[in-house]
């Protein structure tokens, strides 16, 4: 065993990490239970006493990356304004993609094993969207007559983070030459056009995030 | 050689076709000289007589893709009304990543070989966006001071398609269990939602695509 590694966690949750450290160095693609083995320099059957397969693996740190994920978006501090709320969600959204990009490329960039084969992965990823369903359900006042309603904007919100999270990690946005201020902005200019775009009252597009004055108690 | 291959093409763009099959099965990771080499059954060096790398053939053969991708933008039918015209290059956008998934995830879904070393695949990639920004200035009339504004609207646009485009082929969206119809009239309700957060008029999310009556001559 590696001297280096904490002794103390099961060889389920050794197994987990080192399959991390191998999707960290070498790409998803190229995780195998060899590798798993080799790092933890155990027999190559051993990871097999708690993954039946390299997809069941691979499952289980999806369907963590999952329960991360919807847990730090449901843990942002709240208002009490819906639409408030919803603003910072895509904000710890947004956070989330910068600050893991492992983690979110895992969950959003990578094909999944056999779904039906690992019921957990499915269920996580589904709640991890209902958190923002259940915002928008609960602005429509929850009537069934607007789910479809909710799920329409639903899918306009998160294509518009995804993508916005997805391109400002690729290579191109570094030669597109954006005026001035743009890139720092674009985080509070997209949610502004997010709020327009749902229809939503006073959600104007700013021009650059300045220093807010402390909010005012409405009168 | 493989009798079934074309013998035509010059052994530059056999290493690019056979590279792009690589991709094709066995994704871009795989990709090396010597999988194309062993694909066309020819020497080891062979290829290295056009390419001085394996990232010199997957730039060429991105930059190729943008090349395609921005002609595919370019040539979509115009009416010469700068809002119609922007809502049809975001169904054209979509589309492309529909019927040419390899190729869009190797444009946007992929890292890229060392941009310094590849100033025609910047090249290419820039100008597919700045058929988007163009468009965006046209609308504003091509004034320098209204640069920023574009850029800031071209990035929410490109979001939200690359959004949708990535979202949809996502695994994760056969389990949402969205309401009736919505899937369907995902396209068309994205674009009405652009036009709203870019505050063009006369853009309402429409519930479902409809059959349009012909366009009246306006009066």
């Amino acid at each position: 065993m590696n001297p280096n590694r904490d002794p103390a966690p099961s060889l389920k949750e050794a197994c987990v990490q080192a399959a991390r450290e191998v999707i960290a160095e070498q790409g998803v693609e190229r995780l195998s239970m060899r590798d798993v083995a080799r790092k933890l320099d155990i027999s190559h059957q051993a990871p097999y006493r708690h993954f039946e397969s390299r997809d069941h693996l691979l499952a289980e740190i999806m369907s963590r990356c999952f329960a991360d994920f919807a847990q730090h978006l449901d843990e942002r501090p709240r208002t009490g304004d819906p639409q408030a709320d919803l603003e910072s969600m895509g904000h710890a959204y947004l956070n989330y993609a910068r600050h893991k990009p492992l983690e979110y490329r895992l969950m959003f960039g990578t094909p999944w094993p056999e779904p039906a084969q690992h019921p957990a992965l499915v269920q996580h990823a589904v709640h991890a969207f209902n958190l923002l369903r259940d915002s928008l359900r609960a602005m429509h006042g929850h009537h069934p007559q607007q789910h479809a309603q909710a799920d329409r904007q639903a899918m306009f919100i998160w294509s518009t983070l995804h993508g916005m999270a997805s391109i400002t990690q690729a290579d191109v946005m570094q030669h597109l030459n954006l005026a001035a201020g743009v890139e720092r902005a674009l985080p509070a200019d997209l949610m502004a056009r997010i709020g327009l775009g749902l229809g939503l009252p006073e959600s104007v597009p700013r021009a650059a995030p300045t220093p807010k004055p402390k909010r005012k108690p409405r009168t």
